[in-house]
């Protein structure tokens, strides 16, 4: 949670001006977001949402972001929508940032999620992928397997300490990870960090997904096993394959995975977790001062990966063969 | 700016069932208020305001709290609206801690205020003041002459390490205001924090007084002394008595000043000065391990105070004897 940067009202209003949003009535900072800061926005047109990028986002990257999201949301998907200025564009500049308006979207998000919700987002997901394969733009995954040793790198001498032998087994797990990462399979649009934090939910019906900042161009089927390592493990990290099988089964409701994508899951789910082990180990060995924001436990996702290693078929995730 | 407590959708939409509001929609953690965790709260029956209230209130103070801003806003005052549950109570509980919902106020806080700001203000203080008169309960000043002095005692043995003298100048001002503290002017409620973040304004137009959560009884226009220390020094510490007056001036027509208020308000002004040089010297002094909170300047209120030392005559506050 964390707002970086102090905006003025006296600022914003001059911001404003340059859309068709009408007169400032209210403004908050809200306590979300670990890269950008963001406000709700309170005008006589309604309530938005206004972001600032702060460091972590490259400007290169938001037209990608921004692009996705009003393409997404023509398509019929139910994200927050870019807000254009009066000059047509959707990033302007606020107290020295790129600043971006969107819709604000209603929801909550579901802190531990059942069965239904897991479906909900499978099948959101699928309908991401399938809205995003004529989107015109591409953005390479940083994060993916070739963004993964320069993590490592940086942890490495410090893992030990975090839990022993943790450093040796993630360079196991990244060397096995490199030489056999899949080239193959599906590319497209993915959303690339769906936790539970990001979609919303009215009740049991699924009202939106947001934070696209992450989001690139990478294997589809890979989306699949970030979700999963996200919304299918329970608070003692065991994975529940109910739930699994409720999020792969409505993903495949509305775009049919292959025989090829269902092989490649476990590898897939090994690299999703040790993707998040990676940047969680690095942010918790490298919390910068004056922080707000505290850091999330590595530990969880080295656990998930234990659980992927010793998966022995696709079974185990509630795929039936 | 913080959240201290984390509040599920899962509690809320539990807590939000005892109140006739209708379904949970959308909830946001607001990155202000240093004393409690605030929520900006939607339902089908709008936006509302949602304050857990953290350790340093004390749960003994809230139905003053409450009670007062239910007082006022029924005499017209432009202030956030407690909220009754179905069985008619302004304070629940929620994830642990006392827990109060009320109306949300449109409005933004002026950074930098012009003199028709301070007369707005000056005329809300005077307004609060007499509708105040007749709220039945009463709370005593924990921050007023006789709470200065535990205060000292934590501080001083590092004041110097602030800047070197501080320690020396505190003791005898506190010496000096101890022995002359006015006891027999106007009592009443006061806001007791009415500084530019707990007013908001809609163009010029003052549109509500917002956190009640140091208000007590004591002085009148000892809460004059605390506005234009809040309100009438520019950012290089010089006091402006163009805004001295238009704010003494704007409080006057509403709530007449006595002569012996007048001749008291040097004084006044200095202990306030004090008071807030010491609060934020503690905070300074002590920041909590871990604490989201950015300490505020002491020395911004010592060379406020150094200012009111210095004052001759109640003429270099702007008032026309």
């Amino acid at each position: 949670m964390a707002v970086y940067t102090d905006v003025t009202a006296e600022d914003l209003s001059v911001f404003l001006a340059g859309y068709d949003l009408g007169e400032l009535l209210a403004y908050k900072g809200i306590a979300e977001g670990v890269e950008n800061s963001n406000f709700l926005v309170h005008t006589v047109r309604g309530y938005f949402f206004l972001t600032l990028f702060e460091r972590r986002v490259a400007p290169n990257d938001l037209p990608f972001f921004l692009g996705l999201m009003e393409h997404l949301a023509i398509r019929g998907l139910n994200c927050p929508q870019p807000v254009k200025s009066r000059s047509g564009k959707v990033i302007g500049a606020l107290a020295g940032r790129p600043a971006a308006i969107v819709t604000f979207l209603d929801g909550v998000s579901i802190r531990r999620p059942h069965p239904v919700h897991c479906a909900a987002v499978g099948e959101a997901l699928a309908r991401l992928h399938l809205a995003g394969a004529d989107f015109a733009l591409g953005r390479a995954n940083a994060l993916s397997v070739a963004g993964w040793r320069p993590l490592y790198d940086r942890a490495s001498a410090r893992a030990d300490a975090v839990q022993p032998g943790l450093d040796g087994a993630i360079a196991a797990e990244l060397g096995k990870l490199e030489a056999s990462w899949p080239r193959d399979l599906p590319q497209g649009v993915i959303h690339a960090d769906l936790f539970p934090d990001n979609v919303f939910f009215l009740g049991d019906r699924l009202s939106g997904l947001i934070d696209f900042y992450f989001a690139c161009t990478d294997t589809l089927v890979y989306d699949v096993a970030i979700c999963l390592n996200a919304w299918c493990f329970e608070t003692d990290h065991s994975y529940n394959v109910t739930k699994g099988r409720a999020l792969l089964q409505a993903y495949g409701r509305i775009r049919a995975l292959s025989r090829g994508e269902h092989a490649a899951l476990p590898l897939l789910c090994r690299g999703a977790a040790l993707r998040f082990l990676l940047t969680r180990l690095v942010d918790w060995l490298d919390v910068p001062a004056g922080a707000l924001v505290k850091p999330k436990d590595p530990l969880e996702y080295f656990r998930k990966l234990r659980f992927h290693q010793a998966v022995e078929s696709v079974r185990d995730y509630g795929i039936d063969e």
